[in-house]
């Protein structure tokens, strides 16, 4: 059994919540927002009760080491360049940041074709996949990568972890094409660490190409796992690698400092600890060459590449979908329900974030979906 | 034993081979230039053998569907977007629009700090990483993609192929930093249909998760093998489907007819066989907030990540590299040698080279290395 909570419910609970721990009403307007895109497209691991998690565990509530600070300015340092915009986060909300820094890099898109922030002092946004599906939505061409929190990640061939999990999201306007927007979205290790402790737990082996034992070598056993490795190999190595040379340009320090106050404070003082965001928009007029075959319109021959794609019996396998395919399915059943779907031990979490920021919140009286 | 061939030499040879061909002075020089890039970088597999192989191939001696057409214009359409650029190359010869959209694409991100030249009607470029290298030697930020000449790969959990091999190619300035540039690059399916007909050959078997049959199962079997399928299961499909997107975002055609004019010719008129590329640079500048710990500067605090990424024992493993660092080895080794190195049986080939464009060549006078 599942329930239905209506979206201007679970906003008004959720920017309660932040607005109770010190953030202003814009961040929490904004918190709430992706709460809401995330929980609309089905994103279990990435919905309020998680985003207000790690606010409590690494973010504002964190009173050693606040990896967020309420109420934070962003500066807007100056650039030489017109496309491109370079700002210090000075540790705001990761969400907040990364709505107004897309929406940035679209403006930047109309006006030059394409538009980058690049974002230092960064604290973590969540899901990559919502700000490009979101931008791809309006119609752009939108990527992102950020430094993920910790290394737990070995270079391919290594032994120690020195690479964050560093996803990667990219969204293409394909909604007039298909219905809805690619959203390809994906860490570069190729399970996450909680998988491995759920894995331990329960007295399951891993599957190859997951973890390495403290000597390197490639371990299934999830008691001798020491770190993380990168999915295929060296080609997900060099995709793990391009965030942590990213964020270097920008502004990042040691990878195997990030987000521990503790080890950076022992190599010396003077070390950041923050990773840092990368955002990219292409208006999709800036590729069009204008030569489609049969005269297609660019958005008609987008269709047709994809269906092509999915042709020739792919689609009748029934195991091959389009990235993005099943948060659009999602969405659809988001809906139906008039609302954001959660299950009772979800609800029984998103109670107790009503209560932090003392809105009403009867469980009971929410709709029900099969 | 291996050979040196002085690189004046070498160039002379392959542009005369070029000119023989019929393309212009400028083309030809592109061409050899890019054949020495290749070989000095030790890539066996793009070397000059390779390019006027597949020039005669698939390019201008091709009479039945010559992909490439020497002497031809590159169309550079009118942009309302200041830092993009969108070309028709009119099946110029992929290393010389490579070369040129590489060279725009650093001007333009001199200029707005980001820089973009899409280009339609394309012929192979051969090996990306060389573009993206040169750029980065030059201090840039740069990336290209391509649409692989056949669909040849099936995407997740399809049983037809459907996608090119579809490779990317990232290179970053860290020569300051770390002594060359690291350049990550590398087609998206596991291997290439040309090992596949090699482990045919020898009788060998494949390593898992490289093809399926032509029911979409996994076969290790090589005379079994339908079609290839992407590294990192719905991970590269998903880097693969990008190519594929971006290619029908600049006015490519369908994946499933791309370099096959029969197959088109059977669909109907007016469909496009022609490949495209993408090309983007930024300015490091441009990603510089500015604010690197301990007063570092950008290229220090490279250095700092980059050390930090291989330390902690994993250059130690001696299993554990940079991406780039092959490549810069065997330039090394060119430097040393004085030019660039061939084994007997390229030099065989090199001769026939020699021979079309009519250059005197005594590979028994070159000097041997050990």
């Amino acid at each position: 059994m599942e329930y239905v909570v209506p979206v201007p419910l679970h906003n008004q609970i959720v920017e309660a919540a932040y607005r109770k721990r010190g953030y202003a009403a814009d961040e929490a307007k904004q918190g709430a927002r992706f709460c809401e895109m995330a929980a609309w497209h089905g994103i279990k691991t990435h919905n309020a009760l998680k985003a207000l998690h790690l606010d409590e565990l690494f973010g504002s509530l964190n009173k050693d080491n606040p990896g967020c600070v309420p109420g934070a300015t962003i500066i807007k340092k100056p650039s030489k360049f017109d496309a491109c915009q370079k700002w210090n986060a000075n540790k705001k909300l990761g969400q907040a940041v990364a709505f107004e820094a897309m929406e940035t890099c679209c403006k930047l898109a109309d006006k030059y074709g394409v538009g980058i922030v690049s974002v230092d002092q960064a604290f973590h946004y969540l899901w990559g996949g919502g700000y490009v599906m979101d931008a791809a939505k309006k119609g752009y061409i939108a990527y992102t990568n950020c430094t993920a929190a910790l290394a737990e990640v070995v270079p391919f061939g290594g032994k120690f972890p020195t690479l964050g999990t560093n996803p990667h999201s990219w969204g293409f306007p394909t909604t007039e094409a298909i219905g809805f927007p690619i959203v390809i979205d994906w860490a570069t290790s190729t399970v996450a660490m909680g998988r491995v402790q759920q894995f331990k737990r329960e007295g399951k082996t891993l599957p190859p190409g997951a973890a390495v034992d403290a000597n390197g070598n490639e371990t299934t056993d999830p008691n001798q796992v020491s770190a993380l490795v990168t999915f295929g190999a060296h080609k997900g190595y060099g995709l793990a690698l391009i965030n942590e040379l990213v964020g270097a340009l920008i502004g990042g320090s040691l990878p195997t400092i990030r987000s521990r106050p503790q080890e950076a404070a022992k190599i010396g003082r003077d070390e950041k600890t923050t990773p840092n965001f990368f955002f990219q928009v292409i208006h999709p007029d800036a590729l069009n060459v204008g030569h489609f075959a049969r005269g297609r319109s660019q958005a008609e021959n987008l269709k047709a590449v994809v269906d092509d794609v999915m042709g020739h019996g792919n689609r009748d396998t029934g195991r091959c979908i389009l990235p993005g395919e099943i948060e659009h399915q999602a969405a659809q059943r988001s809906e139906q329900a008039g609302g954001l779907i959660f299950t009772e031990a979800e609800l029984d979490e998103f109670k107790e974030i009503a209560d932090e920021g003392g809105v009403a919140f009867d469980a009971g009286a929410l709709q029900r979906v099969g």
